[in-house]
């Protein structure tokens, strides 16, 4: 399934090569990605927030306090933009003109919808939980009605989405091409590093799921 | 020196714990930072732009074609958000309420100015390929004075900015301090791994600054 382009995610430049509105691309770099950045606008003054994610299907969900001041201006309501991006490398070409990034990233426009309901809340927290650190819910103290009840989760639609992304070696000009100047990827590592537990942790065992 | 806060730099939550409004806390996350995403509004409507920068005293550059609509955009002086995290690891806590991220941020308040001046231009290509690979402007072919003009740049003053950081292990429950459930860090790694040659570079050796 496609996304529809729209104005706003139809980019000005790179518009053919770089442009992906398949659901399979957008819902992989959105599952990939721990971080988004959401922004908002009030008298349009822009806003920005780093924050974890979770997508399930076409909706990608936040949460935060209930006493977040950016939560609680985004869940009016008003129009949000969300992006992601990975970077996978940097590209060295033979000029500085021609150095880039491969990266992969996403733009979603959309609109809070408040999820009160405790039971969709609840599964949230397991999504997200198990997105982060993979396998661990079922390890971990079960979550208390009270801290379910003290989280805002807010939920927004992805249909107004893209993604843009670049891969490869660098493209240098033609006449630069002779030139005994080295040319070609910095690959950038976003690997988990081995675990250290807290001083209430040394005695005990690590668990599967975090076995490498 | 310290940066002032505002309403703006000031979070509705761990204002004290959290924020930093020193100008070296302040400048060395964004001098390690490759990227940034800048955000602006037409209408309330958010957008935003991941792209690399690169920080001089207290002004924060960006670039892109001349052609660019979001540079277009902004170039006009309009509010700007542009926000920048680095993260450092899980944390991984006994229960998932208690779960969180090791992070540096900064988050600045600004509005654009375009650089026309020849001299400075140039100067911000040297310092942001330096800054991304560093060591490589001098190894490079020189940069043309058409490739100057084919880009704009832009300053961005960050006198309204702060940083907000977590760092240290996981923080759980008094009751759950006994739980036989492993807790601490995952850490996040950022770097670059080893060069990959493309090409026209298979017979040229690696630079020193390439070399690790």
């Amino acid at each position: 399934m496609n996304y529809t382009p729209t104005d706003r995610t139809t980019p000005s430049r790179y518009a053919k090569q770089r442009m992906h509105y398949d659901e399979a691309t957008v819902h992989a770099i959105l599952d990939e990605a721990l971080f988004c950045t959401v922004s908002y606008a009030v008298d349009n003054v822009p806003f920005s927030i780093p924050t974890a994610f979770v997508r399930k299907g076409h909706t990608l969900y936040i949460h935060g306090s209930v006493g977040s001041h950016f939560l609680r201006e985004i869940e009016k309501g008003i129009p949000v933009c969300i992006s992601v991006m990975l970077t996978d490398a940097l590209v060295v070409a033979k000029s500085a003109f021609h150095h880039s990034v491969n990266y992969r990233s996403v733009i979603i426009f959309s609109k809070a919808e408040k999820i009160e309901d405790y039971e969709q809340k609840a599964l949230f927290f397991k999504e997200l939980t198990d997105k982060i650190v993979p396998g661990s819910w079922d390890y971990l103290r079960p979550m208390l009605p009270k801290e379910v009840q003290k989280t805002t989760l807010l939920a927004f639609d992805i249909h107004e989405s893209s993604a843009k992304m670049r891969s490869g070696m660098p493209i240098d000009d033609e006449e630069d091409q002779a030139l005994p100047i080295w040319s070609g990827l910095i690959p950038l590592s976003n690997a988990r590093l081995a675990p250290i537990p807290d001083d209430l942790s040394r005695e005990i065992p690590l668990p599967g799921h975090l076995v490498r």
